[in-house]
């Protein structure tokens, strides 16, 4: 059985509660649900995980070279410049798909720039929680 | 029953033949097959365009305000510089989602400007045909 | 009788209904209406034209230097890079009156360089309709 | 009765002496005869006002505020970086039309750019002293 | 007895009246009382000056190293692009404390520059008619 | 009573004893104890925060929307990159007063930019301690 | 026997008329004879082809895969912003010369640019119709 | 006999007293005699001007072509950003020839630039008094 | 004895499995030995850190200020972008070199530029494991 | 008899054995030996010179204005930023033709800029040593 | 009797010939001439030297660390790009005088930068041969 | 026996003398003393080239292709700009070593920037005569 690592990146704990014009009324909580369940119905197994940390992201990016076969990760804030993450991600050499909640493109000139897309499979952006449950069916195909 | 306008841009009628190692070898025709089919599993119909004329892709975009009800667009090299093509997307006041066959993230920097990613709803990029069956979803999400 | 070609660029077709926060709410037959009504008081003879196509565009500016005095064009999106209907203007030798309905300037950064201005006589923007009118005025003036 | 203001900015006292290649023969003192004159025949009243002074002009735009209905404004050179007439004209709360007798578009990159653009109503560029007389008509319309 | 120059550059004479939202809507008259009291409370002289005028201000500035220990200066737009006013500041070496009545580095992009900034001893932004009442207690500082 | 969270980001642990030509001879735990007590003084609490992890910063920013109702805010370096940091403070939603001990206006280029600056309420920089003391009265005045 | 298409982009068709000073007298119907003649006597057939529609020369580009094995191709405008003819050249993957009748590198800077250069064989520019005649001799080379 | 006007911009009437290690220790004053002086003996009369304001810099620009031969001209900070004065120049079409005390070209970036150089005859910077007492050589021989 | 402090940055706990196509082959481990090794016999302690965390390699080298006497530091991705670090360094006032595996301006621009090379005594890269070795002898000079 | 100048500018003497893969596998000589026999059968002499040498190229181009017509020029990397080369072109009023081996605009970026071109009649590039030859044709042209 | 290097760089050896139109009418001779006479006037003596390359200038400049006081330098385009003369000249410590026969900010954009200007004592520009006498003057200054 | 070439750029031959404070007190002469010494200790020998003239340095790259096994190169202020060299070095194929005496990337921006960065192996910089000795122990790894 497949088993895919979702990763929440800095302030997405918030969800539901941030800027709900942005982001949506959905909770982390509440995604997560519906994307372990997504998952497990297109029988995949979904672990989840979220920090604030650049480092505690890069750890568990490490981590999933060993105990993980694919990544969906919303970098959040980092996904504009965290070089870091970018290069964790070529190193455990796993298919990424990069998720954002809003249209990044509609807002500020710098959330127009990912460094982190050059290293992922594809990006899905801008259908807030749809955005993950698509990049579930995304992972199934690269991983088919 | 919700209609759905497909429109290829630019060159995607040379799917399957052109630069196969970034684009993969599904023609065009079948691509739109799986498209039609899924949308008629989604309950939705679905009609095709292409063309390599910027104007003909307006005036289908204009058309389709009378006849759909949104549309999955891949503008192919339009994407990055068809400003008339973004006015008429903000124009039409239609859900759009942008698709790309490759993740343009990862090609040549002027791949990663899209002019019409502001007035769209979101992008899905990378997947290959993956990329267009995606938006079939995303798009039955905008229009629930 | 001099004669004057009004051109309208892309999505001008759909003026009334496209973002009337931007443009206003007269369709383009309207304005048509006036402008040709207008040229008619002063004397001239108005023909008008409208495409979507950047290549259908340049034709008519070419077949305007048999048939037409001075040019009165909305270029719409193209104005900012159709480098193409520069050098149409250029070869054609005919005076041609820049003309929005909105205030570009006071838009998208993107929407301050016009490629066409530096070919054309003068530029006449943010009055709505009566962008057009006074051109008929500009136009009037350049020939006599 | 309307009254409208006429403001020319530095060096276009000298005109019809100043570059004539460029900016034309006719002097500051018949331009403004005609402008007043069109005002008057448009049941508008017009004062004039010319300075070389950044300062100067601010002062009269705020005076405007409680003596007059409309600016027509040819800031010259400060067009180009004089941010506080920009913020004059913001603080005032009066429709200017900004003016210029050559085609600025033309002319040198620097002169592309119009800091005071983005807060007037419209801009009339590239008819010489036509440019002032269509502003009279331009007023016209936004006071109506 | 520490003596105070405050200084107003261009448009803030408006104050109150002007773009409310942004600059709030207490007059400068009222905004000068409390500063000077202000300053009478902590054992200072304050002087006042507005000008819409670039030299005034620099003759001003000019003047105060023979009658004041330190200055407030709000530049307006100024701050942005007035060398002059810089070079002024730096030729009388008086402590000098930037003060903006709004954050201006939430504004449009051209006010986050501040050609004044090197050579004031700090700046003070986006408090309202709070930010000079700071800037006393600033003074106070730099001049203890 | 109001509570107010001071937060000083990475290397300010070491102030009084790194490069006190730029930053000054008082300690971290001197001016938190100034501040601690002007709060008092003036009717507020005050808890102190330091890290030099980007993650903690907005881990305690996160828990402040919970237990706090304003922050004084010295991102140190985070300030010219940290756009998680940015994130953080808009979704929390309470007032942040941005410090610097130095004036980075006049330090090397790339201090010029606060990435956080657009969704603070105001900065104040250039005052050494007392930067953090004037916070103290401005955030005393946007709680009013 | 080898097939050339010799493809004309916008406002070529004017040529002889158009900016004589910049292209030179020759109409376009004469360098296509002299080109054609000159194929022949190289044992190469020439097929023409014009056209101010950047749809219509992908279209031409596309059909040449099936019926020719060279392309000479003097873009006009389009050479600096076609990223559609650019995908077109590629996809088709027939070599391709790039042709100018004057030195783009001496005139506009826009003009120095040419988007469909890294994807051609070569470019030949400068010579007036030689650099037609030129090309006709790098395809010979390049086909042998 | 020949008449040449002296301007002084901003900051200049601090000369001696501001920044003496970049402008050096001579005082306005003795530096005009100095000027004064050298041009009594070679056969040309000076006259001298020095204002903090751009308007009136160029009031005394204008009034120079009724009465001066030829402008010797430190614009000071102005040099960097006043186009008003840059016209002015134009416009009188008299010789000038810019003037530094310091090598601007070894000071900050800003400047480097010169808005009044290309509407100059030639520029002489970085010698101090003696930059202007070789603008009088210079100035003679434009007139010669 | 001298006491040297090796840093590796963010993934470098990944070398010999990471990208050895540009990393090499060597662990970190076999590395972090001969670096030891090597220092032992130079009459030099080592100790060595590795974080993927920006936050701890600051408090590690704030740390370093008290037992260490330099720092050999490959900043990994952070060597990019990481201000905080770079004032880390400036903080503690120790020799630190800067190392990297790969030849980093033989790769992707952005790593070209080095934001902590600013602070460093100097910089070695490009020759894989040696990297470290040549950085010991370096320390070695630096100390001397 | 027209008298051609065949230049060869820096690295090119390595030609057949330098980067075979980009510059081909013909040698300078054998190359030369084409270009001198291909200018002799069409009525030309033709010599040669090669020099790594920047002044030594000057020097020649100088040389040329009194024995030579025309100048075929391969500058080398020298095209990218030789401004001396330029102006010698530039002062000896003789046309230039610029010649590549490989088709530089496919290459880096640094490439695709040429400092000479503005002052040559036209360029041939990407044809390797047919490149040359074509040059051959092409002065033939501009001498004709 | 102090002792002064003029140095021409690329080109110069043509003037007279060399576009007069820029350059002036005199040829090097001349101007060397006039140079030497007036160093003797003076009560100096003038060395002289041209040369095409880069490193025979630089050597040149070596050299005159042991045989003169004070270089009056034409380093032609060299003075655009060539940081290794720059640094020659900030090697050798002596009083250098930038000279420029045309004014080179009235040119192209990239003549406008010196990167030899931050190390010289200061920049004549514009005067023709008049630039190089004033230079004379200049130097003596320097050195009394 | 392997041989090295130790290459010498412009204003090189001056160490000790030139900017000491910058490049230190060791003249070129001790320092290739001390290299050859430590090849010799490391069973290689070295040969030593110094030249201002960046043609003569690529005629030693190029001569080195037969003679030598590696390069240790300090291209002085050629680094920042010379092309030609940098193609020469990947003309040769020879393991190159870019070494500096000062740390470059704290000195002037336009020092950061290396153009032969990308076709050496390596770079050492910052350790003054050591980065040479360093460059010696690469270039032995290099070589194994």
């Amino acid at each position: 059985m497949k088993k895919i690592l979702l990763i929440h990146g800095p302030n997405l704990n918030l969800l539901g509660e941030r800027e709900p014009g942005i982001y949506g009324r959905d909770s982390m909580a509440s995604i997560n649900a519906e994307v372990v369940d997504k998952c497990q119905k297109n029988g995949m197994e979904c672990v989840v995980f979220q920090s604030n940390s650049e480092g505690a992201i890069i750890d568990r990016i490490h981590a999933a070279r060993e105990d993980c076969d694919a990544i969906i990760l919303n970098a959040g804030a980092y996904t504009h410049y965290s070089i870091a993450i970018r290069d964790a991600i070529a190193a455990v050499r796993l298919p990424v798909v990069e998720v954002h909640l809003s249209n990044v493109y509609a807002r500020e000139e710098f959330r127009h720039v990912s460094v982190i897309g050059p290293v992922c499979a594809g990006v899905i952006a801008g259908f807030g929680k749809n955005s993950y449950l698509l990049a579930v069916d995304a992972v199934k195909g690269l991983l088919a």
